[in-house]
């Protein structure tokens, strides 16, 4: 610990004799602030009169400086009146974070009558008076009664100083828990929040703080207050909540409780257009936000996740100790976490990541269907994922592998879950994003309405009856070519995820590097995959892997694979919306002559929309009667 | 006409006079307001006591009795000072919109000087004082100056009362000149608006008028707010200006001329959303607002649109009379304009209409491209075209085979025109709408996607010749084939577009009628078609097309030709992805088990997500530790 440390207080509350002790208690220097008055202050305060601000300036100055030449060496005390918040911020200029208050607070009559009982000291009411007027209570201090004796007082501000935790956790659910217990350990002291609701969350961080040995020395709350005031300046305060207005909500909450340069992340899956309000609006207050997506689940919380901050540089480098720390590590044993970019760049890289995720995951459920067309049951359907991790290694294979081998009694627990896939928002928002910026991200839209119409069981039920249904039987296709095809897609998935990325960083001036976003999702998060680790690379050199020779080489070779299948897919009715979007997509953008010529004559015909000419190079607009 | 005419102004200003005189040139019944007064009233003026709102109260009553008895014969005069606002509002009350104030406006010594000229007259200035003190200039009065004639005052007043029009149109783009000449030629008279831009936009309405014979009654404008007092109240003022922030701006512009019950119609491409804010805000201004689509181009707008109003179902009663007469009329001689339902659901029709739009021309589009692949030239494709107009007829298939034929010197015009789609937000915003509601409208994202892929001509001229690309000569398809997948596709993409209005119905409580949206669109708009005619009657008894026998049977009678043209595009390289999502949707839609169970698993996996089971009807939450 190296802080400088003021008590302050009214004339007569015990200043000196508080902070001498506090010295030695601490084994660092001691210093009277008046000590430091310049001549003309002496004058004027032995001719009884009182100083004002101009003549205050001078002398705080120079006690800022004594703090800072302190710094240098470790720690000192300094007492000194300091009723007024704009004399507090003279003596702590630039070295805000270094800075603890001590408060001492006492009662008018209980110091006047304390003052006025020492033999040789006589202070009039009056003046006593005018100094509790001029008072501002410091929000941020070490608040001590001075009824308390001098030895309890020195033992309360030891523990007060020694006792603030680095880092604070908002919100104890699932991720919020995991999260903690990585801080805890990698050995951050932590405070850990958990809001109060009447039997039904109750001592939530208490209990959490009570079941892991690791958390220890972390601090449990349930009182915004205590939880903010038990932090160190700038406070780091991470918010695991509900992504939505209950973030506004807390953010609220925590306001009042918060100083100049503090720190909010919101670690939740918020809409990256909401995080650059929030942005805005506590840029006003003085509080740094930044919003950072977090991938990895549960476990990856636990044990490395990958993380995705954006906002201020500066404010990032206060918490890249924290974040990276606990981040997974890439093959290179670099933290899968980086700064991203300005404002709401972090989120919105997170809502790609979930709609790249939505497509891998709609990828494996098309594939199984066509493995488990193919007479596969599913322990075999099993085997074969497994034999594709040597060519399509990827967390949502291995899990997908794992999936099909859990069995419930005799039979395959996934054969009775519920086939309504739900969603929570991101995938819905990649296809909006990808609406509103004019970026054709086909995969994400099919496998978001794919889960959209899993929803509509029911009627899917109803109409299984009416319409006359292929058997599945006659597919000729081989489990290679299905790989094949399914690699074909995901390639083309990754394209699409980046070319959204890249033309959001161009449209809002963010200067993202898709090289460094490849590498932290090469670990931690749910897309991770070998793929991926070869994007690191590909993006070094292109924004557009389909300009990459390996990866046309690759497209190239899988791609009759994939004709075949979305083809044998459609012949047979079995709804493969995504590999067969991946095919339609490659051919659009290889298509150098595009049937839109059709459309702009059509627009032209019916709304006099005009067109342009492919023999007109000036860019002037025709418009032609067309009856 | 049928008015009541109040001549109002300070005392001595000539009331009595231009009263009598006007009800003689009109030959109407002339009222003294001063004849009504209870004995009262009479006892207390004749005793020199002013009277106060109290006194006045009864009497105004009874002149508004007056008032109402003499409409139901015909027209009368009145006059009465009714110097203020709340005056005006008792004497004008349920009869706002058969009343007409005409006030007469002199300056103070005028008037002074005029009264006690008369022989047996004298007013002193006081008195006089007090009434200008009192005065509250009224708003919408037909304004005199007293200083003309009284034979100029009467056919000043008389022009002005005859004079007003029925409906107003703001902005004078293709679509609101057209309209303006179908009101004008279905005998309304209009009121013209265009705004004045120095040297861009210069008496467009007064050019505009000069333009056409049918318009020698219409009145031109570039002053808001004579247009606005040029109209017979409730004013009914159209917009057709940008859709967007301009609408906003617009009202503004309006609003401080505008008075109680008057109607704006926005006949622009707004987003519904926005349409339920500005009802939202106009309501507390007391000026209804109707938010209509209007489809059918220059063309329709001029002899007939398709068109969707919505809001208050009172004020649409008050605007239907001229948006049935210029509608469309379907095949029944009814008009293709309904009242829609409540705030902005008839510009979320629209919306989807024009995503159903957007889809019928991609799907045009593909099988045109199918075409010539199959190797027909363009008019050999417009004949293939013109021949399914029998079973396919539609009015956007009928365009695009006028457009196949169009030539320009010995090629085809279709040929030269850039293969860069434009869009103009409707279908972005269906696609965002399908997206927020959970509805998958497949097509309409598809239709959009492949409008944003043909924007990015330079990358497609670039991975062109980066990939392998399959010659088109070995598709194994027969134009009837390609007829039948159309119809299929097309079929799907009704269903889909009515399905979003369905659940937007409901999710909303607009309460629509899919029946009599289909039969307004049977004519007038761009979606017109024969298909739309059968729904009219199909969707009388259900709210799912594919629920109906007829339909049902076409289908399975299309679908195997649906899949193989789909299939054999695939296997040659041929972007047809409408085509191919029409098919990948009926497939989802009618599977009793979707895969989606698997993306369950994986999300309970790694997100603990939690999932439920086939074999628990409890719908309780399940989770299981998967590894």
């Amino acid at each position: 610990m190296k802080k400088v440390i003021f008590v302050i207080g009214v004339s007569g509350c015990g200043k000196s004799t508080i902070g001498k002790l506090l010295s030695e208690a601490l084994d660092i220097p001691f210093f009277d602030g008046d000590d430091f008055h310049p001549e003309s202050n002496i004058t004027k305060m032995s001719n009884g009169q009182a100083l004002n601000d101009a003549d205050r300036q001078g002398w705080l100055e120079t006690l800022n400086n004594l703090a800072k030449k302190q710094l240098n060496k470790g720690s000192c005390v300094i007492v000194c009146s300091a009723l007024k918040q704009k004399y507090r911020d003279l003596l702590s200029l630039t070295i805000e974070d270094d800075t603890a208050w001590v408060h001492l607070n006492g009662a008018f009559d209980q110091i006047l009558e304390r003052v006025n009982s020492r033999a040789d000291h006589f202070m009039p009411a009056e003046l006593l008076q005018s100094q509790f007027d001029t008072l501002e209570i410091p929000k941020n201090a070490i608040q001590i009664d001075i009824s308390a004796t001098p030895e309890n007082i020195i033992k309360i501000i030891k523990q007060e100083l020694m006792n603030t935790s680095e880092f604070g956790l908002f919100g104890l659910g699932i991720m919020g828990k995991s999260l903690c217990r990585n801080l805890a350990n990698n050995g951050f002291k932590i405070s850990m929040f958990n809001r109060h609701v009447d039997s039904v969350e109750v001592d939530v961080a208490k209990n959490f703080k009570a079941q892991y040995t690791e958390l220890a020395q972390a601090e449990a709350f349930d009182d915004i207050s205590a939880f903010v005031n038990s932090l160190q300046q700038p406070r780091r305060i991470m918010l695991m909540v509900n992504a939505g207005k209950t973030i506004d909500y807390v953010i609220e909450d925590l306001l009042p409780h918060l100083t100049k340069n503090d720190i909010i992340i919101d670690g939740g899956n918020s809409n990256y257009k909401k995080t650059k309000e929030r942005y805005d609006y506590l840029k006003t207050k003085g509080v740094n936000f930044i919003g950072t997506g977090v991938s990895g689940g549960e476990e990856g919380a636990l044990k490395g996740p990958s993380i995705m901050p954006s906002g201020d540089k500066e404010a990032y480098d206060k918490v890249a100790p924290f974040l990276e720390t606990i981040a997974a590590k890439d093959k290179n044993g670099l933290p899968c976490c980086t700064y991203v970019g300005p404002e709401g760049s972090g989120q919105f890289i997170k809502m790609v990541h979930n709609g790249v995720e939505y497509v891998e995951m709609q990828l494996l459920a098309e594939v199984t269907t066509i493995l488990e067309a193919l007479g596969q049951s599913p322990d075999v359907v099993a085997n074969t994922l497994e034999s594709w991790a040597d060519t399509a290694d990827s967390y949502l294979l291995e899990i997908t592998t794992a999936i099909f081998k859990k069995k419930e009694g005799d039979d395959w627990l996934v054969k009775k879950i519920l086939d309504k896939a739900g969603n929570k928002g991101t995938g819905n928002w990649t296809t909006i994003a990808s609406a509103e910026l004019g970026v054709p991200s086909t995969l994400i839209a099919s496998a978001l309405f794919s889960r959209y119409i899993s929803f509509y069981k029911e009627e899917r039920m109803e109409l299984s009856k009416r319409f006359n249904y292929n058997t599945k039987s006659d597919l000729k296709i081989s489990t290679d070519e299905v790989l094949k095809g399914y690699q074909f897609a995901r390639i083309i998935n990754h394209y699409q995820g980046f070319k959204l990325i890249a033309e959001a960083s161009s449209k809002f001036e963010w200067d993202l590097n898709l090289s460094e976003i490849a590498r932290i999702w090469t670990n931690g998060c749910i897309i991770r995959s070998s793929l991926m680790e070869e994007l690191v690379s590909v993006f070094k050199d292109t924004a557009n892997l389909l300009t990459n020779t390996e990866l046309i080489t690759k497209i190239d070779g899988y791609r009759p694979a994939a004709k075949k299948v979305v083809s044998e897919a459609v012949l047979s009715d079995i709804a493969t919306p995504a590999l067969s979007e991946a095919v339609q997509f490659l051919n659009g953008i290889t298509t150098e002559y595009a049937s839109a010529n059709v459309i702009q004559a059509q627009r032209d015909y019916f709304g006099a929309h005009t067109y342009l000419r492919l023999d007109d190079a000036s860019g002037k607009s025709h418009h032609t009667k067309w009856n």
